[in-house]
Formats: structure tokens, sequence, C-alpha cells
């Protein structure tokens, strides 16, 4: 195996080529320049999972008409702050920003408000949406389900899914945003770690004998991965996916699995209005007086760093802007290439 | 130590001597029968912790007038769906009650609604909310924080709350409950299993040398315990008590532990209602069937069982409803000597 090497891609360069490839599969200017903009975003941001490195296969779920572009969410049902949106299989990137930009509406009229949307597709990246409506100055929490990869508590079969929940709060013209999966690892993480014939730094799932391990490999290959907390995350999956599927009529967990492919996924989008409580400087105070507290604590080791969450990605956000983003060679031909 | 043996209690029995002994501290006839009923409650529900073993440390707090039980919430400030209460240092379950009524009501009229508690108390067992308004055909999703009792990833020093959570769901006239802290045991849990010498089931903290550890009383030593997901369930407790911070205009847990005592607490109330959404019949069909496919998976072993969060709460409460509620005489002489 030849080792690919790495390359720095400017943010605009990285922007305009996935621009450009959309509008050859039939994305609209505006919805190219959305889907391509997130994209961008979520590399820039060191999200590469969710951002170059899934771009070749948004395309494919494109091709594969999986994902149509084509087409916008249409309104199912409402009442109040709450809406039901139906995300007519049309990208989930432009699918979910759209209900996020309807929730902020929603809560400028109500306080809060939920947007619950059937039938769109894979979000990319949680924080995205999450990062958007803080930094207008909304407490936002939105999640989604996903295909089955997980088995419940006491189960070996995967039947939930790994359900990422964003929760999201207004922090200094940026945002605090925790963007996570109820899985302990993601199997690309455990790839990772397979790859380097590293051990887990904690248990990931079980091996072939029920065991609990840290052993990468046996992971991948039971596919039997632990939820966050064990029996807690178990309890927790189950409900997001419950909530996602009731509060937006469309489809759970095993209806997804069923169909083989992860897509007609459900998703939930919470937005609550702060202007209506403070002004901006009070609730920024607030919050820094709470990071101030949490960032002081006594460290378990000296090379320990206590931080918020989404504090890596305005990190990573910053050197990727100065130096461009990483992007394996291989991974960015096959972009070019399409 | 002689051992203290368990009787059984009838649960009318236990909720007349728990009301008969708030109208001595000072509880009006309604907020003395709404308390011992949820006492009595959580202890029929098998939630002792919450129930009769902590009923002489709520008569403790409202003796030292930490718990005020002449005082209720007032509101404090209002937009739509999303209200601030004060709770005015009232007991936690009769304001939580309360706040969940409140919820309710205004979800009634919005689709989605948010109360947000400042200045409570300890609400007991969170799930009592939960259980309470899915009961009622709602959507309920509610949260505390608390005093600072668990580290943040990276830290040794116990800057972040337990910050129990609830999700709730309607299911077959009952409902389907999540209510889970954050930390992936109890201290009371650790005891336990430190009293009988075993080894936790999972790691539960750290030892002293700031390694992760199993062994209960090595955590009970360090006061280190782990959140659920080790870094994730870290940023979930951080971002649960900023959102209960900022939406309720109260307390954080740094706030909570300056006063060394753990009262004024904040706590949020989210409601959606179901009925301007569906019939119930089929909220419950779409519940079943993905509680059945649920239920179906195979087994990690034939000794484990795969229940949805608060199938056990319905087993005790069958239990305990046929044979009466196991007390410790110890406990309940403590309690008749109030």
């Amino acid at each position: 195996m030849s080792l690919s090497t790495e390359i720095r891609v400017a943010y605009a360069e990285m922007e305009s080529i996935f621009h450009h490839i959309l509008l050859k599969h039939s994305f609209s200017k505006d919805k190219a320049a959305l889907c391509a903009r997130i994209f961008a975003d979520n590399s820039l941001d060191g999200v590469y999972t969710h951002g170059v490195n899934r771009f070749s296969r948004f395309v494919q779920m494109v091709v594969e008409k999986h994902v149509l572009p084509d087409q916008e969410p249409t309104k199912a049902a409402g009442f109040g702050g709450m809406e039901q949106w139906n995300g007519n299989l049309g990208p989930g990137p432009s699918n979910a920003i759209f209900c996020t930009e309807r929730a902020i509406q929603l809560a400028d009229d109500s306080g809060i408000a939920c947007v619950a949307l059937a039938n769109t597709n894979h979000w990319m990246r949680g924080g995205t949406y999450g990062w958007k409506a803080a930094k207008e100055g909304y407490v936002f929490i939105c999640w989604t389900n996903t295909i089955a990869n997980m088995p419940a508590w006491g189960a070996k079969e995967a039947r939930l899914g790994n359900n990422p929940i964003i929760l999201a709060v207004p922090h200094d013209n940026e945002a605090i945003v925790l963007d996570m999966a109820i899985s302990q690892f993601s199997y690309g993480g455990m790839e990772k770690f397979a790859m380097q014939q590293k051990a887990l730094p904690v248990p990931g799932g079980y091996d072939e004998t029920g065991q609990i391990t840290s052993d990468p490999q046996k992971v991948l290959s039971t596919k039997q991965s632990l939820p966050i907390g064990y029996w807690k995350g178990s309890g927790l999956s189950l409900l997001l996916d419950l909530l996602a599927t009731i509060l937006s009529g469309g489809k759970s967990t095993f209806q997804i699995t069923e169909q083989k492919t992860e897509s007609a996924v459900s998703q939930i989008f919470i937005a609550v209005k702060l202007s209506s409580l403070y002004n901006s400087s009070a609730i920024n105070n607030i919050i820094n007086s709470i990071i101030a507290d949490y960032h002081t604590a006594a460290k378990q080791s000296a090379s320990n760093e206590i931080l918020y969450p989404g504090e890596r990605v305005l990190q990573a956000r910053k050197r990727n802007s100065e130096n461009g983003i990483p992007v394996n060679t291989k991974v960015w031909d096959e972009i070019l290439a399409l």
C-alpha cells in the first residue's frame, strides 16, 4: 500500500470546486452555493469526516438518487411554535439549514420553537446548525436519528442509531457547541486506532465472546460498538429516536435500517430566543463566568487540557484559515475527477 | 454494627405518614399532600434514594430553612411559550410539579413550551415530572443542575454537576421515561458496591494516581467520579448547566457550589403537545412498532434483559403495590420520630 500524502487547500478554492461539482449534479445555483459552503466550513473547522472526506460520497448519493437535489422541504403540519416538515429526500445540509432558519423564525414569534423534519438526508456535521443559530443569539438543540449501528444494552444486534445530538449557546460572538454522537467512538475513529495498532483510550465495544474491549480491531469485526455510559447512552439513543420519529412523523431507526441505505432520516431543531429575556452582554457575562470557573479547575495531569465543547473547533478554524485545509491527495484527486 | 432489617410499608400508610409530618413542618394542606404523594410514589416506583430514603433529609432541609414550605413560584419573565419563573426556595417537588403543569398549559397554546425555573430546590426524582407529562400525552424533556460533584474531562477538581436529564414519551397509558444523571454512577450507588466489596461493572472514576478505576472505594476516596462517555458526558453536563442557567436566569453549578449547601438550583421543563399532531392511538402504534423491534434484538447472553427506560419502574411499581414498599427499619424509625 503506497502512502498518500497531504496537501493544503485554501478555503476559497475548496468551496469553489465543491460549488462547481454540485452545479454539474443538478443543484440550483443557491443550493450548490449553500452545500459547497457547508462542506468547506466543516473542513475548515477540522471536521473532515463530514467535510472534504465525505464530499465524494455525498455526490454518489445524488448520483444514486438517494439525495434529490431539486427537492425542497414542504410543511406537513403545524401548531404554534411546533411544525412538522417533509424533507422530500432533498440534500441533508440544505434541508437542515432551512429548518434551522425556520425554527429561529418561529422562536422569534413564540419564544421557543421546534421544527421536526421527516424524510431528509444526512446533515453531515450537526454542529453546523448549532453554530449558526447560537451565533445569531439563540439557544439551539438539534438531533438526528440514523441507521442502526449500535446494540442496545444487553443486546448484540445493532438496533439503535448513534443519533448525534447538538446543544449550543452563544459565546463571545462565537458559540459553545456540543456535537456528539451517542456511540463512544465512530467506526471511522476506531479504524484510525486500528491502523495505528493502538488500543482505544476507553472501552469501545464488544469482542466475539461478548466481553467489553478497548481493542478497536475486535469491535470493527463484531460491529458491536458501545453507547456512551453503557446502559445510559443506550436509553438516550432510544429516546432520541422515539422523539425524532413521533415529533416529525417520519421514519424510525428500524425503518431506516430496513431500507439498507441511510436515507429518509428524521431530525429535530429546537430554538429558544434569548433576546426576549436578556440583552446580549448580560448573556455573555453569565456564560463567561461559568467558563472561567470551568477553565480554572486543577488538571488531572500537566498534559491535560480542559476545553469547552467547540473550543477545539475554533482552534482548527484558525489554523486552517492560516495554513489551508489539510486534505489527503487521494481524497482530493477523487473529488477533482467528479 | 448491628444489621437493620427490612419491613414492608403499604403505600397508603407511607403517604399518610409523610403527609402528617409535612403538616407539622408548616406545609399547607395541599402542598403537604402533593409532596407526600411524590415521596410515596418515588418509593413505590423503586426509586428509594429519592423517596423514603431521602424523606428525613428533606425535612431537615426544611428545618434548616434551605427549603421554605410557604413559598410559591412567581413569574419573572415570559415571551410566548418561553417563561422564566422564580422558585423562591420553595419545596423542589411542588415547584417542579407547578412548572410541569405550567409547561403543559403553555404547550396547549403554543405547541411547544419551556418553563425555566430559578432558585428552586432538589426535585427528588426527575422522572416524576416526565411520567406525569407523558401520561397526559405530552413529549417531555426536563433537567436540573446540581452542586459540583464531578470533574470535567482532563480535570481532577469537581466543577460539574451530574445534572440529571429526563426524556419522556407516552406509551400504552403509561410512559417510556429515561431518567439519568450524567455521572456514570451516583456516590450512593458506588457506596453499595463498596459495602459488598464488589468492583463496579464499568469504570466509575479515578484513583489517587489519576488512573481510571472500577474500584468503588478508590472513587469514593478521591471524589473524582466519571461522567458517562468520559469527554462526551463532561461536555453534556457543562451544556446542561449553561442552558439551565441562562434560560432560567438562575444560579449555575459553580454558584450553587459556592453556597456549600445544594439549594437554589436551576431547572428546565419543556413540553410538546402531541394531540395537535396525532390522535393517541396513532402515537401508540408508532411507539409500539419501535419498542417491538427494540425488544427482539438477539441478546448479548441468555441472562441479559433488553428493557426500555422505565420498564423496570413499572415492574417495581407492580411488585411494591402488591407486597408493600421495602423500607429499612432504621430509615423508617427515623421518619416516625420526625
